[in-house]
């Protein structure tokens, strides 16, 4: 078996340097640094961050806990995961993708009792979630992308929704529009709570109240179909509205098909935002549609960070909100002159 | 410190079903398995995975190694890393998200050095990739998703690139189009070899040949401008085109604008496919795409299958080609009467 000893002759160095160089106890020059790894490499000389983590209990891998998706992962939820990664990276740690199966705490509990992570990032929370009870009373160490309806002193980093409600509607309001309407999630995920769904919901609501403008917001869709039927349904009882804010891409599909089939145009006709969508996903539609872009990768570079800090010692809860993004694109204008 | 007694203890069971249980060693009954996994966490028995660990020098731990994608993770990248963490969950696996540094070499050497994972998986290949060797000298267990141009023995799962092209090609050729267009990814990609990029456009070509249909591809586009002005370079030089095959998404929303710039209507006047992107892209479209879409969660999972057998013992190599399925959108039809 190989020892440390080995390592060090072979790097040409003491043996106090090569350990300091793969435990990270103090700092050694990157040149050295890569010819210890390399000679460790070279000799198959791998038992060290194990021994490690047997002596201290730690071993600075971290697990990101993944439900079942909305509706498959999207460009949104690989950025929480790879900005996670990401700031793991920088700060020593590692990420462990941890899939979701059909019972979300028999896989924590497997997860966390197997001694493997030093604590978990959840992500995709629901308001009423019950995997931050479960993590907390086995005193696994966790923080939170998104967060319950009373998150309490647990760490999260999340959406600031109300910001990102205001800063929507004071755009179409400043074009010049009275009414808007908002067309959330699917209904199923109202049922389950979705975080997200609940929270925008109630800050469009507020939002527009104090803008003072006209709101319209009992459409949910969650499909192509869904969209396009809830648009047919707005304008039959809502024919003044001339801006709407769409949560699901697919919806919006459904919504700009049925613009067109009324011989309408974006935005001549009607201002179109997504909400909760990336950029990447607003330019592939005709025209580029605003988009409020979700700050994905600073929220998972920050949950990662908060749980790495508090694992690194008590300190104050880390609660943090970051507004989406206004990027505006091609479907925004004033209203039509008529109304 | 907690022993295997105190757990044993605790679920009321043998020492002997613990050890089974947390080590995997025999199989042991559901409902026992959770009460032992329970009472672990319940009394914070941790170090026996990594005890485990020391003694076989085995963490049941791979890493996913991902360099700086193309042009930001898209639904694709995310699909070959869950479908990887789902198949590694089931064999009693898991895998780490490791990002990619400015140095692939340092960063695969740095995480090889530590000890902590079994086995690499790579992405993102490219023809002359480096990391291959490196791991192969290394003596480190790896897959690809992807392959390197002469991939010898190593194992790896990528796109049947050849059957792909041969069933767009008869897709088109079926509805009666007698010359394709192909617009390749950006310049860049070729510039640095990445697989599909040159494995598509040698494939497409072939394709073509073989089914007697004129055949256009020295266009590349990695964006909507580049996209734009491809396709009207394409028609200057070629009128008589009447399908193109898009490989880039960005690059398809500029073909498409210029399509409308001209007032011309897909798929009345032209057919288009996109090459190697998801259903979800091409619903955002509007009219729908016809899509190729790549086996991408198939691919994650055949990588980290392929990785997990090498690992328990030594076997032929895995080498594993799987095509594009095509879902026929409503941007495909026959060709314009008059050409």
């Amino acid at each position: 078996m190989t020892s440390l000893r080995d390592v060090a002759e072979r790097a040409q160095v003491a043996v106090s340097t090569v350990s300091a160089a793969l435990n990270g106890t103090r700092p050694v020059a990157a040149a050295t640094k890569r010819r210890i790894e390399q000679a460790a490499v070279d000799l198959g000389y791998r038992p060290n961050l194990l021994a490690r983590g047997l002596q201290s209990k730690r071993t600075k891998i971290l697990a990101l806990f993944y439900p079942a998706p909305r509706s498959g992962f999207g460009v949104t939820e690989m950025q929480f995961a790879t900005g996670a990664a990401e700031a793991a990276s920088e700060l020593g740690y590692h990420l462990l993708l941890s899939p979701d199966s059909a019972d979300p705490i028999e896989e924590l509990r497997h997860i966390t009792g197997l001694g493997l992570v030093d604590g978990v990032l959840l992500m995709e929370m629901r308001l009423d979630d019950e995997r931050p009870d479960f993590l907390s009373e086995a005193g696994v160490p966790f923080s939170m992308i998104g967060r319950t309806r009373d998150p309490g002193t647990i760490d999260y980093a999340d959406i600031d929704f109300a910001a990102t409600a205001r800063e929507a509607v004071a755009h179409v309001a400043g074009l010049g529009h009275r009414k808007l309407a908002f067309f959330n999630y699917s209904t199923g995920t109202y049922a389950a709570q979705y975080g997200p769904t609940i929270r925008a919901g109630e800050e469009f609501a507020a939002a527009a109240r104090e803008a003072g403008i006209a709101y319209v917001d009992d459409h949910r869709a969650g499909s192509a179909e869904e969209g396009g039927e809830a648009f047919e349904r707005l304008l039959a009882a809502h024919p003044d509205v001339t801006a709407l804010a769409v949560m699901d891409d697919h919806a919006a599909v459904g919504v700009i098909a049925a613009v067109a089939r009324r011989g309408w145009r974006i935005p001549d006709d009607l201002t179109l935002m997504l909400v909760l969508s990336s950029e990447r996903v607003a330019e592939m539609f005709h025209p580029r549609l605003t988009a409020l872009e979700p700050p994905s990768a600073e929220l998972g570079r920050l949950g990662a960070r908060m749980l790495i800090d508090r694992l690194r010692g008590d300190g104050p809860p880390q609660q943090r909100l970051v507004p989406c993004r206004l990027v505006a694109g091609d479907s925004s204008a004033p209203p039509r002159a008529e109304v």
